[in-house]
This record gives structure tokens, sequence and C-alpha cells, in this order.
């Protein structure tokens, strides 16, 4: 809607967008962007480092032109690399660009020449992390991405079961939440500081603080790759329930029977 | 000499130079170009890739304000790394820069906050690299710093003069010549291409070529980190004997018997 009203009056080159919010924990595919940009001409380059793997992509369906990710999040890997995909249209206004671009260490180019063409030498790669990602990637393909994606989703659904009837609300409305990141608001008066804090030292679970607006309202609690598991989700449901009454709060009910509940109802 | 008057004459505000030219084979150390420098004011950056781990690189003592190497060459660990030192005087200038970097990726201001203030976030580490770094720095700080370089020089001597032997002249004179990239000339008339081919395929010796002005002329022969050893040179020098009497070459002397002369006589 607002975005779309805004490309149509502006008629950008390039539009970017995140399909997976960090700080917010918001998803969002990015059909109505990809949409709306395409019809102005712009090109569409999409930040999916913590979607990929662990939530749909899915570039040619979206119309997403350039994508780019991480190998450490949802992937489960090494971090090092930066997985990045090009749509014909993309590559073929690359292969027509004519200004040198701003830095050599990303010169799409020389890349496209080294895969594509002439395989001419433009940087010693980083072997080892290489053989990391196929392994990752193996390991992707032997789980199903499908099978993946459920797997996340539901361990998402579960945590926010424990979350609510706890009394924490998520900051996200439904059908728009991140299934890799949660965002649950804190009660009032709760420091998301001192909770953080508990959980490291009793049971070295690191649970990430809101920035910017969200600072100190927010938890962002990760559920990635291989950390997206049943056990995790009981397992920090029980600790964090006993980080709030530390601090004081008594949540409103158990976090880890309506987690339980949740899984024994699939 | 010749470096000195240019920089002199044209007072530049930066002054680099490869202190090992890995096309080349030569070794300059840049005492004499950071003197220079230095006398007109200059910052001075120094490519260390090839010689970090395997020859002097001391950046105190010869002058050079700013040094960048990687790690898979004398460092022997995985590439994906590019260890770099700034003197006080470069940070300096660094902190007081105004104007924007050109890529956010080798944004130092930012990598200067990260690491020496206040610890703010610039990018998602390589971890496992770093790991492998620090394996890697352990290993030669067991071998010792200078006995890797003498490791490394004297196996150099070995591979000459193995070469000598065999009547391959050296590309770079005497006391210029890297100890972990060696560039003989190839006898007239003697195709390089086959020569490759054939240490990799009868011994799995990958040899590179010589590009721009010297391609087909030279062969560049590695030995670097752990590769530097008294086995590989004695081993490369009976492969290459092989190679170029299959190319109708007929070696002066023997470049193993050389060799091993030469061990024998430390």
């Amino acid at each position: 809607g607002e975005a779309a009203e805004f490309i149509a009056r502006e008629k950008p080159q390039v539009v970017a967008f995140v399909q997976a919010e960090t700080s917010s924990g918001a998803y969002q595919p990015g059909k109505a962007i990809c949409d709306a940009a395409h019809k102005v001409g712009a090109l569409v380059i999409a930040d999916c480092v913590t979607s990929l793997g662990g939530m749909p992509v899915k570039v040619d369906e979206t119309g997403i032109d350039i994508a780019y990710s991480c190998t450490q999040k949802g992937l489960s890997c090494p971090p090092g690399l930066a997985p990045i995909t090009l749509s014909p249209r993309a590559l073929e206004l690359l292969r027509q660009r004519q200004s040198p671009p701003r830095s050599w260490y990303f010169d799409l180019k020389l890349l496209d020449d080294y895969y594509d063409g002439a395989h001419r030498y433009h940087h010693t790669a980083p072997i080892s992390m290489f053989y990391a990602l196929r392994e990752g990637l193996r390991i992707i393909a032997e789980e199903g991405l499908e099978a993946r994606w459920e797997r996340h989703r539901r361990n998402h659904l579960a945590l926010v079961a424990g979350l609510e009837a706890m009394g924490l609300p998520m900051h996200v409305a439904e059908g728009k939440r991140l299934w890799v990141l949660n965002t649950p608001r804190l009660p009032e008066g709760i420091n998301d500081v001192k909770v953080r804090k508990h959980l490291m030292a009793n049971h070295g679970i690191e649970v990430l603080s809101g920035f910017g607006p969200l600072a100190g309202k927010v938890l962002r609690i990760g559920l990635m790759g291989a950390s997206s598991t049943q056990e995790n989700v009981v397992f920090f449901l029980e600790a964090l329930e006993e980080a709030l009454r530390a601090e004081g709060y008594t949540p409103a009910g158990s976090g880890k029977s309506a987690a339980e509940k949740f899984y024994k109802s699939l």
C-alpha cells in the first residue's frame, strides 16, 4: 500500500527492502513491493540475510531481482560468506554497466567474468568456507527445504504460545512475524538487561535487546537453523520464566505448558 | 634511487609498494621507499601479502605505516582474512578523516571503533577463520619467526642451487629474490604450459606461469609456509628434470644433487 504509492510517485531505478527485519521481527515476502517496482521499471534488491534457510525466499515467484544473504543464520554454517543471486534482467543491466563500481571488492562484473566467462582471477576464495557451505546445503537438502520452513514455523508458533501464555504479547501482528526471530514485548517495568544477564549467567542463553525505538521494550529471540528445536523452545521458556520471576514479574501462566500443549496438538 | 627521486619530485600524500612481488619474484623490504616518503610527509602502504610469515616484514624498523597481508601464504592458514596493521600516525590520520570512505565494507574508522572504542557492531566476523588464524600463529610461534624465515631462506637457496645446476638462471638478481616464490627462466624453446601440465599430471605439482612481459619466460614456484621443506625442494627438482627432458631439454647437471649438496653443506 504505502510502499506501492511511494514507488509509483518517485519512480526510482532501484528499490531495496529487507525481507526479514531482525530489529523488529517482521517478515515481508516482498511481492507487493516487487510488483510496484517493476511497474516503474525499477530493479528490486532484497536483504534476505535472516530469511534464507528458515523462511520462504522464492526470488522468482516474488520478483526479487537481486537477493543476498549470509551463511550463519538460517543456513547454520560458519559466518564468512554472503550468498547472492541475480535475475537475468539484473545480470543484463550489470553487463551493460559502463561506470566503474565504487569498490573493487564487490565488483560483480569481475565475478560474472569469473563464473560465467573467462574464469579470470578475481580474488583468492575462502575455500574452507565453501566446503562448510556445501555441507550446510547438503544438510538442508537432506531435511528438505519445505520441511525446514515447517520446522521453523512450528517452533516459532510453540514459542509464541508460550510467551503469550506468560503474558508477553508479540510486538509484530500475527501473520507478519518472522519464524526465525521473535520479539515479545517485555512487561512494564521489567529491565531487559537484567533478564538477558540472568539468561546468560544461569543458562548460557544469549538473547538480544531491542534497539532504536524498541530499546528496552522487546527481547529478540532467535530460532534459526540448527537452533530451531522443540527442546530449545521448551528450555528457553522455562529459563525465561525463572528470569522474569527473579525480576519480580509473575507470569500469567506457564509458558512451558502452553508450548508443550501446542506440540501435542500437531 | 629511482623511487626516491620520483617521491621527492611528486610529493605524494601516499606511497604504496609491494614488498614481495609475486609476478616477478622480487623482494624489497621498503626502507629506502619509506625514508623518501616520510621526507615529504607521505604515508606508506605496503602490500605484504606474499612476505608475511615467510620473510621479514618488520613494519616499525622499515617505516611502513599501513601493511596488509593474507592468511593463506606464509601463514599457511585457510584463505579468508586479511591481517592489517596501522602505525600510530596512520591511525591518527584515520581518526581525523572527515570524508566518508568509498565503501562500507572497508570502513577502518568503524573497525577502529570496534576494536579500540565502543565495540560497536561493524560486521559479523568469520569466527572459524579467526580460530584457524590463531592456530596458524601458534604454530609460527612454536617454530619461532626467525627460524621460520631461516627455513624459507634455506629451502629457497637449495632450490636455486638445483635450478642453476640444471641450467635455468634466476630471473631476479641474487639478494633481491623472494624466498617464498622463485622465478627461474625457462630454456629457449621450452613451452611453459607443457612443462606445467607434465608436473601436474605426473606429480600433482602446481607451478604457475609468468604473466605480462614474463608470460612463457619464467616459472613461478612457491615455497610458502608449510610447503617450504627439503623434501618438497628435492622432489620438485626431480619432477622438473623429468618434465624438461620430456620436452627435449637436457639439463646441464642434476638439480637434485646440487640441492642435496647444498643441504649437506649447512
